[in-house]
């Protein structure tokens, strides 16, 4: 961490500023420069809060030089983490297909929408029984009945599941079903629902926050981690913008940077990002070029008669093209479907 | 609702949508353009998703006439919300002062704040037992502990309290000691958390997320209002742009929109915005002018000893000299302090 | 465009609209629903601002229907627009590289670059004579010796030159040297840059502004293509959001989106959205995937003594690996390089 | 300067650095810390850029320590400037209202609202002859005929003039009429035209582009002030955020944050951030009430006639109550109007 001092602060409140990073444990490194001096607090700044300093008189700014970050950092676990579910490993050189309807509707559609992307060769299905809606007027899903359902179908098609858990006292009763946790944009900052799927020690889908930075997303799965569970994956969504035309703005370069920062396995959902399926397969056959280590897309068999995001969901057919594209491009850089 | 067909849409198309729409139970109302064709959809479209039309063949987009919120809406109910607490009547002539340190860290620091702004004339002290916090290395709130010393202080002092609840359990807890739950950016839309709040029944003071539009922070008091709690205040504390100077930039406009959209109070919060105890007493002047109805401003005795937040809190002294300069802008709009 | 009247508008009001559309020599059409009443406007309506009925009592807003730009539209265009340039047709099978330093700083530096591009197959050079700067204090490039530079070096390599120009005056003495003109984010909305190179009848690559929605970006390529000069290029290069890790944020939807709405051909520069070479390199390949026509890269002999945008050229030998990795990604999604 | 080596960075590289720092002509600063080695670069860092250290190897980040702008800053010109226009001072204890239409569209349009407004006590009328306008279909001003009118307008009211110049071939003549040059939100970063009104000598009124930090306004002002030219105001209008409601996010905490970094008087134009005429007025008194030295506003007699930006202007009688309110609050400050 750098103090930097204002121009012209006293040697008074120099010192004061020594004295408090001795006191707090740390080594200072004092720099006088020709508009500026500058204190260097050497130790581990992440246990301080920058604002001890920045209050201080005569202080300009602070300015950390690590990252908060530890758990999920390169700098302490260089090696990818793999995480193996269902026969898959995520993380490591095949690309991971997740796929299935925004939510969980009826035990038909849930069924069908299941044996297609299976057969299109998807090993884990994804469909919500929970749902976060903006509108209390909306469809909220079917929650348990939707829980339920999905353990059927799964049970029947063999495939694994990815579900969204909403609150800390959902987790036990989806973690059942569930083979992955995932923990939607909209509660990547619910600090009690992380700590609830940290110690469920289950696989956890992190989805960034629509209005997160990386560093949020990565202080975010620092707090799953902190509770012993590695199993975590985090996923690009589309952030929000200025530009209406997409839902969100897929932050593509997302990819490449959380795969250089941290060691843990990145997705990426085109779906939501575009929310229009006319764009979801090129945005798909982007991310797997960028280096994604999978995608979570939205197919149902009826977009029309869909009880939310038809408009962004992929027939049937569609995403078996989806899936030919996305292996021709998977191959391209090296990796398989 | 009006849906916009492609140019060169067929005549099947356009059937299709016209029957989509009276299978649902609307009007509707077909317009033929030179270069689009465009029908309109009569009834209340709150109850249907745009995506039911969206993904039809032919379809270029669909565009929603009314506000999606209906119980915060003043087209439903003109008059201003009053919401009375501890003998102010927030919503109405006087502006509402809520202040006090971000956290609860020890009876000695939350006594003496709240004796501090008791002294300057604040009627609701502010300060958090249950912090969401970004780093999991960050001092979490007190929690529980946190509750008595506010219950002590509160029957120390006769101040009423506002304070911070993250998880729909924490509720019935919360609500035993707080006069007003707070709902915090990062919760805006846990809908769990927000039926919890509205169930019971007690003053909420819902914050704007960092990065939600006003329709959404309507529609998630719109989830508040669903339960009959009709005591929600609504809390601008700057949104998330690409300005890094502030913390967050402060929506100064959002004060006279919402008052134009919604009989809600509205509350401002000028401490998160800036981000900089130096800034937050032009910001609070401003908010004022703009129609606030309160403010929601931090303080503490030592701010360079605070467990968070320290650097936007102000000292007791400049909190006297801030409430002196918003009575000055205060009388001159017409309003009380 | 749909003039929606508020709740409870007179009938008169809804009359005084009527009429101004009538005199505004378009048709209306009456809707009453049970909330609002709205009126649709028939006609050609990018003639007219939607102020024009957004002033008049009782109306609450506004809506448009048809795209503002028509030139620049499929709807009245649908062929691919294909601009040949030394021998490569942009926007056609093949992906098309320009590559070259952010700015011409010497003869040899110029010269270097381009043997290493020109030998790693690239068939454009790219390079700044005249640069704009953030800051007075930074090299503002070599002007008009830059531009000599680059013809001396055009000559002797037989690579095609694109190069920026920043003020109207400019086109005539920057369009002898250059094959293709560009137009820089800052200059997006110069409209008398955009007259200018409209008139100069050249090659045009109009870069996004940074904080341009992708219709802002087509109607200043309107400008351009109403001065009969059809051979415009778009360039998506990052937009401003709240992430701070990269530079900009690559809107790597603008490819898909734009390749709808357009007849134009979509090129992307990596290089200035990442601003750091390591992520370049997947960027681009992503670029190519989502369906882009042309890249934009910065290449530089010695990065860390370029004198202006070091951190994200590329070495030759590292741009000669992109290239072979592109190729890769070309050929799996059906082009080629 | 701050150069922070990775995590492992080998000792040759920190001394690649220290050599780089020497050669340069500065004096460096070693600082080894347990997870990071930091190089203090010692010098005025605005003579270079931070890229030089980012390219090297082993280098993870360059943070700079140094206000990039130096004559805009209070650091090196501690007083208020004040500019002297008509009789008003602008920066001093006057708060200064200039007003009238979006555009010069006829004699007796400007004239009535120029007599208006002088009425309610304005002295800089506001008025374009060049208009930068979005779309090529839009109303582009009347340009040189609309100097002309406003030349004579002035003659015959004898308020002030502000107009905006586009182009830097037009300084000379826009400055025989202007009082103000007026340099557009999209032209901020328009570089040639910074130096062109730089070189002119008139007072200058800099908008902040609607995509740019206040930093960059700085430096913008930094290429107009590096030529001699003092008389600078620089002027907040909005910025683009997410938020759909208002046409641009009015940032007011640019008002405390910009006072407090600069010497030049900062003006608020309240218009083109709301968009709507029924938020200007408190936006106003919101501005004056955070500390703005002046206000930009948008006047028309007939909104509904109005060539550009109608439904953000007021009328001449609620313009009058603006000025009454505004008044009211500048009192409240310890202003006048």
């Amino acid at each position: 961490m750098i103090v930097v001092m204002r121009r012209g602060a006293s040697e008074e409140q120099v010192q004061a500023v020594v004295e408090k990073v001795k006191e707090l444990g740390f080594r200072s490194h004092l720099s006088v420069g020709e508009e500026r001096t500058i204190i260097g607090v050497i130790g581990d700044e992440r246990r301080v809060s920058e604002g001890v300093f920045r209050v201080m008189e005569g202080v300009e700014k602070v300015v950390r030089i690590l990252h908060p970050f530890k758990l999920a950092s390169r700098d302490f676990h260089p090696h990818d983490t793999i995480v193996p579910i269902n026969g898959v490993s995520i993380g490591d050189r095949p690309v991971v297909l997740m796929a299935g309807p925004c939510a969980v509707e009826s035990r038909e559609q849930l069924l069908e929408t299941a044996l297609a992307v299976k057969e299109a060769g998807v090993h884990i299905l994804r469909a919500g029984a929970f749902k976060p809606r903006t509108s209390p007027y909306s469809f909220q899903g079917l929650g348990e009945k939707g829980l339920e359902l999905l353990a059927e179908v799964k049970e029947e098609t063999g495939l694994a599941v990815i579900t969204e858990v909403m609150a800390p006292e959902q987790v036990p009763l989806v973690a059942q079903c569930a083979d992955i946790l995932q923990v939607g944009t909209r509660n990547m900052q619910n600090y009690n629902l992380l700590h609830a799927v940290g110690e469920s020690g289950k696989p956890v889908l992190l989805k960034r926050g629509m209005m997160s930075t990386m560093e949020e997303l990565l202080m975010s799965a620092e707090y799953i981690l902190s509770h012993g569970n590695y199993r975590v994956m985090l996923c690009e969504r589309g952030i929000r913008t200025f530009e209406p035309y997409t839902r969100n703005t897929l932050d593509i370069s997302a990819v490449p940077v959380l795969k250089q920062l941290t060691h843990l396995p990145v997705i990426v959902d085109p779906s939501h990002a575009a929310g229009n399926w006319e764009w979801v397969t090129p945005l798909s056959m982007a991310a797997v070029a960028a280096g994604a280590d999978g995608l979570l897309v939205e197919v149902h068999p009826h977009p029309d008669k869909a009880l939310s995001d038809g408009p962004q969901s992929l027939r049937p057919e569609r995403f078996k093209e989806l899936v030919e594209k996305v292996r021709a491009v998977a191959q391209a850089v090296g990796r398989s479907l």
